[in-house]
């Protein structure tokens, strides 16, 4: 299972990728917002290039859609990834996984005889969650992990209803959990995915090994003092919000820093928000993100006395809301290693980081064992037209996603997993 | 020219405020908008407070509203304010100083000669500049200090241009100039005002002498860094322009401390503003006032050096544009005089504070001898519903205002002015 034994052409994932590109991409950056025509133009390129193959094509309860090539048993072993795209996006993000599955699926095929265990490649829906503000749609309705309620709620900037423009792509909420079927066997997961951050970068390497995704502490704070007249309130008489959101932000970053982690303030507002008015009410975002969730605790109270100390320093108070948090999701310790394995293969070391960002491979991680793949990020951008990556560090991602998925194979066929 | 024979009521000017505010205010607070129809409602009830008395009253050709009360000589003494409010604001803020100079008419009329000098009462309009964002219109009309390119381009939220709203209310804009003749006699000006702020409350006092009103420099910072992925973008390599703004507010914030002046970041705006993103741009106001020209200016270059120490901290660059400035105002030194021998007869202190607002005086005293008295401000509380003043501090300030502009008079009348 080496070498040209393997059948896998990594140039051809490239290939898959760039015509993609030219259907549903163009100057102002890729244009597959999920339940968009340009999404199901970029889902029909995907049955394209499918066809041919010894596979079913069919899409779950969930809007998710699945090729799915019988093996010898019917344990499954799942790769795959999200073709949707935030507005303006990037070629490579999501777009990546789904088309290297591709190659993985017709390389399996063109063995001409089934695969030791069921494969099955998974386009999820709506990963970004770019029009309706909740992400990894597809993978936690596999998972069971949404809350009809709130997606009951939704709507995108235009006003229309979720509900609505589900039911038009054929995916109805109360019949939902019925995609938790194609899961039931599913013994494995395998994601390849662009870092999206500078780090494998900055340290000169083009692909690196992923030991889970991070977890996330995502809060509102609304800090209040008094609003008063730029020119008429000397400063030792000013409850100044703004003054106290600064120090606020300052002191975040360093318990981030201290922590090794990750702290972020993305965005802010001032009350009355006027050239001559101190403000009286500032909110802000926090976002802090951690691989372990001791250390990830700890920022948060971290967070939680800082922001105590800079409202009383300012004479403010300050009340939070939580928006959202999800636990790391550390991935699986046997499929980690076959993907170190599989990266030292292709470019002899085995670096690997948490993931910063979510994936649909923080979804599976709760229950079913989990890897990943990650390619370097030029620059360090995403979910913008100039994400890029070297063309070399592509096709050794995806080298290492098919030795990891062929280890996968051998591991659910054996029982290991 | 004390006492019962001056014939001034205070208690009158508080009787004709409340009778404005039940005609133009409400549970959301005043309503009298430069330019609409409870504006004019409320210059309609200051043309009924002065009915029977010997004056003419007429628009001039900014919009001001004037009631001129001859006397034994032309040169002229204007008393004033303006009836325009923000919106939702309070009842006091402008209105004490038109329905003063309305009750000083009557008690000049009521004497049955002519004062020594001819004494114009005027109603400055749109002095807040809160719906065209242009203040002092009136008064700088007057003063020949509007610049006509910037007013032909500015419309309201609605918008509608301010030229055409001008013109439904008698006002052209190529014939503003014309109301200049109206001050061309006019060798002292004086105005009563709320404080506005919380200094002559905290210091457990009624009324004040002004010095001036401050200089401003507004401007608007640009901080530029990368925009970048919240959970992907160690810290490390961050360039977070919004870290760069909380660094330059407290900075900024000490330099203001040190010069004993003010200095305010009212309004932020961070791009892309997601709460997943570093913000890669973040733009601000700072406003900075003080009432000696050097310690304005050395204000203005230590809020310049604290800028490009906080982007340098963050790897970040800096931009300035300039909004507006106005250099401070220092009043005239004996109608100052005046104004504390008033004030030190009604309250028994000569307590003097610069303005930290801007006033129609302010235009008016880069070309005539002006003063202003103070009354106190309800928790420093204005430009809102709560804006409220007691009775007791309105009736001295009116007191003083009357005492100090008896003295203009004299001084006019003698040639000292």
């Amino acid at each position: 299972m080496d070498g040209d034994d393997r059948a896998y052409r990594p140039e051809r994932v490239v290939e898959l990728l760039r015509e993609l590109d030219r259907r549903t991409g163009g100057p102002g950056g890729s244009r597959r917002l999920a339940w968009t025509p340009e999404w199901l133009a970029a889902r029909a390129w995907f049955r394209e290039a499918l066809a041919g193959l010894p596979v079913t094509v069919d899409q779950d309860e969930a809007g998710n859609l699945w090729a799915v090539l019988p093996g010898a048993r019917p344990e499954t072993v799942v790769v795959g990834s999200h073709l949707d795209s935030v507005p303006s996006g990037g070629w490579l993000d999501g777009a990546l996984g789904v088309m290297a599955g591709v190659e993985f699926l017709r390389s399996l095929a063109a063995a001409g005889i089934p695969p030791a265990c069921t494969v099955a490649l998974v386009d999820w829906a709506d990963e970004e969650g770019a029009r309706f503000s909740r992400s990894l749609f597809g993978s936690a309705a596999a998972m069971g992990t949404l809350d009809l309620d709130v997606l009951r709620t939704l709507r995108d900037r235009t006003g229309e209803a979720l509900p609505d423009v589900l039911a038009a792509h054929g995916v109805r909420l109360d019949n939902l959990d019925a995609c938790r079927a194609r899961v039931a066997d599913v013994k494995a997961y395998v994601e390849v995915h662009i870092e999206q951050g500078p780090v494998l970068e900055e340290r000169g390497l083009g692909i690196g090994v992923v030991t889970g995704t991070v977890g996330i502490e995502r809060e509102r704070l609304v800090l209040t003092g008094q609003a008063a007249h730029a020119g008429t309130t000397p400063m030792r008489l000013r409850r100044d919000s703004f003054a106290a959101a600064a120090r606020f932000a300052l002191a975040v970053a360093e318990v981030a820093r201290a922590h090794d982690g990750v702290g972020t303030v993305g965005w802010v507002e001032c009350k009355p928000g006027v050239v001559t008015a101190v403000p009286g009410e500032t909110r802000l975002t926090l976002d802090l993100r951690h691989i372990d969730p001791a250390a990830l605790a700890s920022m948060l109270a971290g967070a939680r006395a800082a922001a105590a100390e800079a409202a009383a320093a300012e004479g403010c108070e300050v009340a939070w809301e939580q928006i959202w948090s999800i636990p790391p999701m550390p991935f699986h310790p046997a499929l980690v290693e076959a993907a170190a394995d599989a990266v030292e293969a292709v470019e002899g070391h085995r670096f690997s980081l948490p993931s910063g960002a979510l994936h649909d491979a923080s979804e599976m991680a709760r229950a079913i064992p989990t890897a990943m793949v990650f390619s370097s990020s030029t620059n360090g951008l995403s979910h913008t037209k100039e994400e890029d990556t070297p063309t070399g560090h592509l096709a050794m991602a995806v080298d290492a996603f098919d030795r990891t998925v062929r280890r996968a194979i051998d591991l659910v066929a054996s029982g290991a997993l």
